[in-house]
């Protein structure tokens, strides 16, 4: 006698994935990179990438994710670089993050054919943002050497779910009790081996790099999200 | 003919607030006054609470939220105050904030009849904790210098749901370009007129008038939350 295989439909109630896939579908047609950027509040996501954007050799746009206001955007704007704002407040109950959903609802407002390269910022959290996939390639995060060495232990998804740690803020390093060498040990504690640059996105340190690593996500280098 | 009132339940299905008045209660039978201190991540509430506790006349506990880890608990305990360490990564799912429900089930822990005086430090967040109150007497946040003028435009709840805003790490000013004028503003345009302290934790600067304000809430001065 056979038995009936039962088939597992695994995630299907998922609908954040489902929405997420659709959204990769959407980029892979296109041919556009999307890294997701994350950080808690202020450590200097638009920053790095005003500091990033002007000399990267890409068609890049921004899709600027903030409870509200749209601060962030206009300063991109005035880079000339496409740029949407995409607002949590009104709509989506003030959320704490953006998810596949959200992203998806932006996308009609950029031409994805005109792109290599789309960075999502996201709002400023270090908790529930790494919890969403939003069908991006790779994911990145920014801790600012004002937030405390311990924040990798405090926050381990976060620094487990991104591909690349960027340290901002390292030009007051000078001025602050910090230990760096604790805060990269509570890093790779949480996240092995996980690459990690020194950015000062004042003075400009590490910029190059960053822009390298953005340059390899949209030529498909590093490993998907 | 008479019609019979309705009788309208607000909120009755609203756990949280259910669960926040229960605590609010026994808060009120042990007499002790209870603040929601809340920022993010790494804008120094650990940091002001150590400067700050020492030199306090009063019987203090501190409830310390993190998604994990005991870090902050464990600076607070070294001063010998009573402390409990409330992770929301263990049973909670990993939540951004602090409800209601977690901080009872963290109430038992404490000697509430030996204190005047419970801190309750949130989960480093600028978004989800001013969404729950947690039966607590008042909320003060702190916003630190290294993290932008705009923070009140782009997290007005958190800014509005205070009756405290302490601007922190304000020794960092000269090694910044930052406008605190302008920070003082946004704060003001989304909540006109709230009380505001500029603080360094480090060099002690405005602790005095941080520990007179957790005085007068011991003494049931401020408004409630």
């Amino acid at each position: 006698m056979h038995r009936t295989k039962v088939k597992i439909v695994e995630e299907a109630l998922d609908a954040n994935n489902t929405i997420a896939r659709a959204n990769r579908s959407d980029f892979d047609r296109s041919g556009v990179s999307v890294v997701n950027l994350m950080s808690a509040p202020g450590a200097g996501k638009t920053t790095l990438l005003e500091a990033t954007l002007g000399g990267l050799d890409l068609r890049v746009g921004v899709l600027e994710g903030d409870v509200q206001g749209s601060a962030d955007a206009d300063r991109i704007a005035a880079m000339h670089i496409p740029v949407v704002q995409l607002n949590t407040d009104g709509g989506f109950g003030g959320e704490c993050h953006l998810d596949a959903n959200m992203v998806r609802s932006a996308l009609p407002a950029f031409s994805l054919d005109d792109l290599d390269l789309l960075i999502i910022e996201n709002v400023g959290n270090l908790v529930c943002p790494a919890e969403f996939k939003v069908g991006e390639d790779t994911r990145a995060m920014i801790c600012s050497v004002t937030e405390g060495e311990e924040k990798p232990l405090k926050y381990p998804l976060m620094f487990r779910a991104c591909e690349l740690v960027v340290v901002n803020k390292i030009d007051l390093l000078e001025h602050l009790d910090y230990d760096l060498d604790k805060l990269l040990y509570n890093i790779d504690a949480v996240h092995p081996d996980v690459p990690k640059l020194l950015v000062s996105a004042k003075t400009g340190e590490g910029v190059d790099q960053f822009r390298d690593w953005l340059t390899q996500v949209a030529a498909g280098a590093p490993a998907p999200a």
